[in-house]
């Protein structure tokens, strides 16, 4: 089977970069070591081996279609969901309480990884654990008895339904109706669309987390209400009765078309039962903790599909003979060589390796914080919080922007062929597409970064960052070979600042639009930091591994590319921040609106 | 109609801009005048509004299939074929005597323009003029009597059959052979891939440009010559007979669905007759006047299709409402606004449109070069050549690689509709990625601009282009509002001349492939340099139509919009050269094949 990840490369990261067992002495983690985690990693690896990369193909190009009201998939899609069900690896990073393992997310962020990289047209059961883990936190015991066992063994579908025809980035605009019963149900009223998964003929029961408005709430975010509108109820004697949830449409997509991306209508016999969770008009903050997990799980299928892209055309150039070296062109008599020895052809795979691994560093690194966040005690369990909020939307977007730049780059090494559907390139081209735009698109996630968390706390976020960030340039001055790279991640630390002091004054004064206009480029420029900040950790580890362990072999070349990769993305990718502050410092107007429209 | 491209836009560049009626003083051209121009524009209009943009989606979503031996394509294809063949328009740049109407390429270029933005998926006629025309400029009295008027009457397609499964970028490789006959004619052996429009049944018969290797060539590129090797052969009696040439393959493709990729066998039966095109072993230097002509075609088609996305982007933008000013967030008792009030969505309208109307700009501009190339006379003619040689590689590159920037802009637009297959962005994101690969890789137009051209002729091109750059510095330096674009334009000459500088030692020491392993991110410092020219060329005729004419109302609103995309493009896209001189500047190698593979 081609290689669409390197477990090599997960286990530098787990064990030699992020130090993964270590999360083993809090209570939490207590039952895991790295047993536990090894083995978690090879069952998803043998479920996507067996039920999902080799149907990457076969399900995109077999669409989920609306039939008579019933949604098919793919059939592999039903025998992936029993397996990963049955192997107890929807839930693993639940309490024990709720049916789950108390697994790190550290170690389950990979089996997502693993999983979407196999195949992200079977991306079901994220959304499952995201919408169980909701009831869990905020539902009544009855409705965790009811629901989440069913979720977890992948019997139940769960869905995240927020969207709305009108109301697509804007929540507040949402209109979905929910009159209180004298039962203490509600009726639900009204339409929901791109529901990922939001119907399917390969499980029981499907169970919308949903939003809406409780007759007479108030207007905009304070007024959203959580909950859970089940395709089927259940009565208190386990009986099924359909509940007024329609599959109206189910969209054509350009890619991941092995998920259905339902629109949805509620109510229309005026008979479609919801269950609030937790208290009135607190959906909002509650969905958003969902949003989060799934704003990394977006950057983590970003940085997967761009991991296989990798790896496809790695293969390709590897084995592909074309032309002669530069230096000897004329040397016809000599064989062609293998593309990989052509200077554009490895800068574009150094391009996709230093995007794919520099961005599953980042993740697992979000995912680390949002372990200790839970698992932690007092400033540690604090400031792991303010750091995983304050990463969370370079997470989401920069393995999904970049992530596409990488695809596409991979497509280009096998040229006319790397076009057709004889390669699995194209695919990954149209797969990776949504991404910057599920959940919150790369324009929302920048308003979060500049607007929200660098504010936040008088800006105590970003000062913890730069504290993290300079702990990782202190150890890579110990190593002479890493010394130009801390001194370029110092002035970009430094560059950053300025930027950001240039903008501030904009947010006192009140400017929020002025501040914000270029809040999209303001990410891209943190994200390059970023991801430099990961690999000069990568860099350490690496170099630590030469020097201690003098490694030969396979193992040697391992940690040479990974060194190799970083001054990559230090002298091709960093400098692209140049033009970015130097366009964030600049005073020209240029995109608010203005009397006469300059669009034409 | 949904617009697809501006006619006023158009009007600006050809008469504004770049003054083509003043083609008409030489005497190729002087049976035009703006008139026959106008007229032709017109034509192509009513023949892509008629047969072309209303097949977009059904063309791509009923790819061409290959049945016993048979390709069948759209039945639109053929009406089409039909339509603009007997309209004149496949050979109106061709003289009076080859049947043609002594068009200036600068119009005909427009002509190409509005077709592709109309429907990208029916580019058959591009080929059959580029090979019509290689037959007049290369081919015996005979070849032209028998073949030209059949192919501008839309009657038989032409092709260019370069590509061999062995040989892609390298066509040293290539091994086709041409065993010479009694006859004079020659027995055709081998097989070709990509060859576009390789075959149909919506003409008469298929002429392939082909090259081969007559027995006993020397090796390499020196060894190659041209053929014609039709479909079906034509007696003196026009009687037609089989040629040994099978369709062995259609490719399945991610866009351009709409006209087939073939896979061809020739003389599997040992009856392949091809006929030579000029002297033996001149092949590559015929096919390349050919080559350069399509390089900048597909170019236009980069721009054509990031145009018709610009286009329908901009039409949801005004269209949907949403999300509140940034400034006024609160404010819930508002209606939504349309999107294209948000900077964010300013910004990524702004993008396209920067580099939709740059790169047609330049395109024209190449197009003008072309014209005066053959048209005029002595230093002019030399000159105009030179420029035309050095452009090239940035006319095709910049409109496919920032075209696919910009497509990818447009569907962010649209949120997640733009995913969606109820709207063509989906469509043009994957019709256009083929275009950076299409005639040259974009890695192989970086060789060719920093390999070749730049150094052609002790650098005489680049002299005549900085020349013509400082022409319109000058110009731009009488108005007042131009002056600071004049003034970073210049300071933008500067950086490309010392990141030229800092590269030529590795030339002038033979260092080959030091000197050229960056050369793609050189093309795209010198691309963005380029653009710049042509807004800063547009500028200046916007703002002298600003003065001169006080125009009122859209006219008013045209120009300003020009002005202010060309200071977009110097604010938000020039920038990046700093980054790209940076690395182009930075003496770490990275790329170049070294003992230890490094790349994992």
């Amino acid at each position: 089977m081609p290689q669409y990840f390197s477990r090599r490369n997960l286990n530098f990261l787990l064990y030699e970069v992020f130090n993964a067992t270590a999360l083993n002495q809090y209570p939490r983690f207590s039952a895991h070591d790295r047993e536990t985690f090894d083995m978690t990693l090879d069952a998803i690896t043998q479920i996507a081996d067996t039920y999902m990369y080799p149907y990457l193909r076969e399900v995109d190009r077999n669409q989920p279609e609306l039939r008579d009201g019933q949604v098919e998939v793919h059939p592999k899609v039903g025998e992936y969901l029993k397996a990963i069900g049955e192997a107890g690896l929807i839930g693993a990073p639940f309490s024990f309480e709720d049916g789950g393992q108390q697994m790190p997310e550290t170690v389950a962020a990979c089996i997502g990884y693993i999983a979407m990289a196999a195949n992200n047209g079977m991306m079901y059961t994220g959304l499952t654990a995201g919408a169980a883990d909701l009831i869990v936190a905020f539902g009544s015991e009855e409705l965790k008895q009811k629901y989440v066992a069913n979720m977890l063994a992948g019997k139940w579908q769960g869905t995240m339904a927020l969207t709305e025809p009108q109301a697509g980035s804007s929540l507040s605009d949402i209109t979905t109706s929910a009159s209180p019963q004298a039962d203490g149900t509600y009726r639900i009223k009204g339409q929901k669309v791109f529901i990922s998964a939001g119907d399917h003929n390969h499980c029981d029961n499907i169970i919308h987390l949903m939003l809406a408005r409780i007759d007479g709430a108030p207007k905009g975010t304070k007024g959203i209400s959580l909950f859970v509108v089940p395709k089927y109820r259940i009565d208190d004697n386990g009986n099924k009765t359909r509940n007024d949830v329609t599959s109206t449409g189910v969209y054509h997509k350009l890619g991941q078309k092995g998920v259905p991306a339902m629109h949805l209508t509620m109510g229309d016999a005026d008979d479609c039962h919801g269950w609030l969770v937790g208290e009135p008009h607190k959906g909002l903050p509650y969905m958003f903790q969902m949003m989060n997990g799934a704003r990394i799980g977006v950057g983590m299928t970003g940085a997967a599909i761009a991991s296989a892209a990798y790896y496809a055309s790695l293969q390709y150039a590897k084995e592909r003979p074309q032309s002669r070296r530069l230096d000897e062109k004329s040397a016809l008599d000599s064989p062609q060589i293998p593309i990989i020895q052509h200077p554009d052809v490895k800068r574009m795979l150094l391009l996709q390796k230093a995007v794919v691994e520099g961005s599953l560093s980042l993740l697992i690194e979000c995912s680390r914080y949002f372990d200790l966040s839970h698992a932690a005690e007092g400033e540690e369990k604090a400031n792991s919080a303010l750091l995983l909020d304050l990463l969370t939307p370079i997470a989401k977007t920069y393995p999904c922007e970049m992530g596409l730049v990488a695809v596409s780059n991979g497509l280009q090494v096998l040229g006319g062929y790397g076009f057709t559907e004889d390669f699995p390139l194209e695919q990954y081209y149209r797969d990776i597409r949504i991404t910057p735009i599920y959940e919150g698109t790369t324009g929302i996630q920048g308003q979060d970064l500049l607007g929200r968390k660098v504010t936040m706390k008088g800006g105590k976020a970003v000062q913890l960052l730069f504290a993290e960030i300079n702990k990782v340039i202190s150890e890579a001055e110990t190593f002479d070979e890493l010394k130009p790279y801390a001194k370029k991640l110092q002035a970009e630390l430094a560059r950053v600042q300025e930027v950001t002091m240039a903008l501030m004054p904009f947010a006192m004064q009140g400017q929020i639009e002025r501040y914000l206009m270029d809040a999209t480029l303001y990410l891209e420029m943190f994200g390059n930091m970023t991801i430099a900040w990961q690999w000069l950790k990568q860099g350490v580890a690496a170099k630590h591994a030469l020097l201690t362990q003098s490694p030969e072999g396979d193992e040697e070349v391992f940690y040479e590319s990974k060194i190799h990769t970083m001054k990559y993305f230090f002298h091709y990718e960093l400098p692209k921040n140049l033009g970015l502050a130097a366009r964030l410092k600049d005073n020209e107007v240029l995109t608010i609106a203005q009397e006469k429209e300059v669009v034409l």
